[in-house]
């Protein structure tokens, strides 16, 4: 089996990309589909939407909750989205899954056996409970940990206590603690763009750590910082996510290739920034 | 429509119960059944079991994972398990959701419209844009939010920074506010019956919030604490969840009665602690 490892970054490499597209279809914003109920249009949308942007793409991350609203047959369409990603291209499945032990463990049956992801992310207030049993039991695969997210409310209690060492200062080491147990999986950290004060202190924290980076876009984000400390110093680059702003690019019946335009767009702003970046850091070399 | 904390305080008077059954359906420990399939025995015997045991809860606690393990099948094997529930006994899905906005109202469509469940399980690290898309859109139900776990690693960090304001402290102070703000919905905590101290303390900060207590049982937990700092000073009292004490009780065709056989006992041995408490407490009086 490819390691979430090796698949990711051949991803990047190969489509020079960090844009990861997060596959969030919400009817409401999908356009009309004569003759087609929900589910057959979110399965229509989001198989178009992949077959528009896969080559501009490091990874695809479809989000569960949008899926399994629509109960048992939303898992269908997610089943089939899954299935219209080309074997090259990773999909992380953003499930926040917060439980442990044998519950953990068939959660990871769910995500890397029914529905064939190549990483999942994972909540932390349980403990490391939380991520062993899916690194015990599905090694070659990634976790992405939430670490300090973009919400508004997100520093409630990852800023806790209101000094360092801040709980999600606490997370990151645990999450390095972990990756280094298990050097064949990916752990990386979710950390909102939203937050450059904590993306660079977590970026210092955790220098060899990859990055899921949620935020940029509609929630105003900072693409800058993002490219500029979303790379640790060795391994797969980060994660850049955008769902809203490639999805519904267009909502009328030009949405894919409008949604490839949007991607193409994302994709060459990241790689412009990495170029200046490497620029800079080349002069001060 | 009937709010939870009606039908949980209901149920939990007339069939003289603080005993909640969770519906953790693992088909390795499961008995034989010939000619039928993983979900097909799961449906059967979650069935039976609800049939053997309801009047004698006072509710059903379903955890998503064993069905989700089986991907759309499994949910509808869910969805059958939920149905088969009498309507006047509550249905707590365990999910442990821990996202936000926009994603958690959705998985709260899942829960409460395709699932039909009276309550759920959150993870409260992203902080309250986890629980109030929950309390706003679905008013009239209940969400108990994780705050002191039952599992070894539960510490880590749950008791962050290591004194008090522990973050547990500060996840209930702040789920205290929130069942303050939505008075129709119930606002309640998980706390491990493995963590006597922590729920004595978390019964002194939140004298009002109704707790949900795993651990008794297979985990080694207390019966008497859960029973003695389960109650809030009014409204509905704890559900005490066992779910291998019950479900396995016989792993042969007698499953179900003896299912029904172990959970008499466990409410029985509830009702005498809670006997023995109140006559301890009305002596101090």
């Amino acid at each position: 089996m490819i390691t979430f490892r090796d698949k990711l970054c051949a991803a990047q490499k190969n489509h020079q990309s960090w844009l990861c597209v997060g596959l969030d279809p919400d009817p409401a914003q999908m356009p009309v589909m004569p003759g087609l109920n929900d589910v057959s249009r979110i399965t229509t949308f989001c198989q178009a939407i992949v077959e528009a942007t896969h080559d501009l793409v490091c990874a695809f991350k479809p989000n569960l909750a949008f899926f399994l609203a629509h109960g048992s047959e939303g898992l269908r369409a997610l089943k089939e989205t899954i299935r219209a990603v080309p074997d090259d291209v990773p999909v992380v499945l953003d499930a926040k899954l917060g439980d442990i032990g044998n519950t953990q463990r068939l959660y990871g049956q769910a995500v890397f056996g029914a529905f064939d992801a190549d990483a999942v992310t994972i909540s932390p207030y349980m403990g490391e409970d939380v991520i062993i049993p899916l690194l015990d039991a599905y090694p070659g695969r990634g976790v992405y940990v939430v670490c300090r997210s973009s919400n508004p409310d997100g520093g409630r209690f990852q800023d806790h206590p209101g000094h360092s060492p801040y709980l999600y200062e606490q997370v990151a080491t645990a999450a390095q603690g972990w990756a280094q147990t298990y050097p064949q999986s990916v752990v990386g950290l979710v950390v909102g763009a939203t937050q450059p004060d904590e993306m660079v202190a977590l970026r210092e924290i955790t220098p060899e750590l990859p990055f899921l980076i949620p935020g940029v876009g509609a929630q105003g984000g900072s693409l800058d910082v993002a490219v500029r400390y979303g790379a640790p110093i060795d391994g797969p680059g980060p994660l850049i996510n955008v769902s809203r702003g490639v999805l519904y690019a267009s909502k009328r019946a030009d949405y894919a290739s409008a949604a490839r335009d949007a991607a193409t767009r994302l994709r060459d702003d990241i790689n412009q920034l990495r170029e200046s970046t490497k620029d800079h850091q080349d002069e001060q070399a």
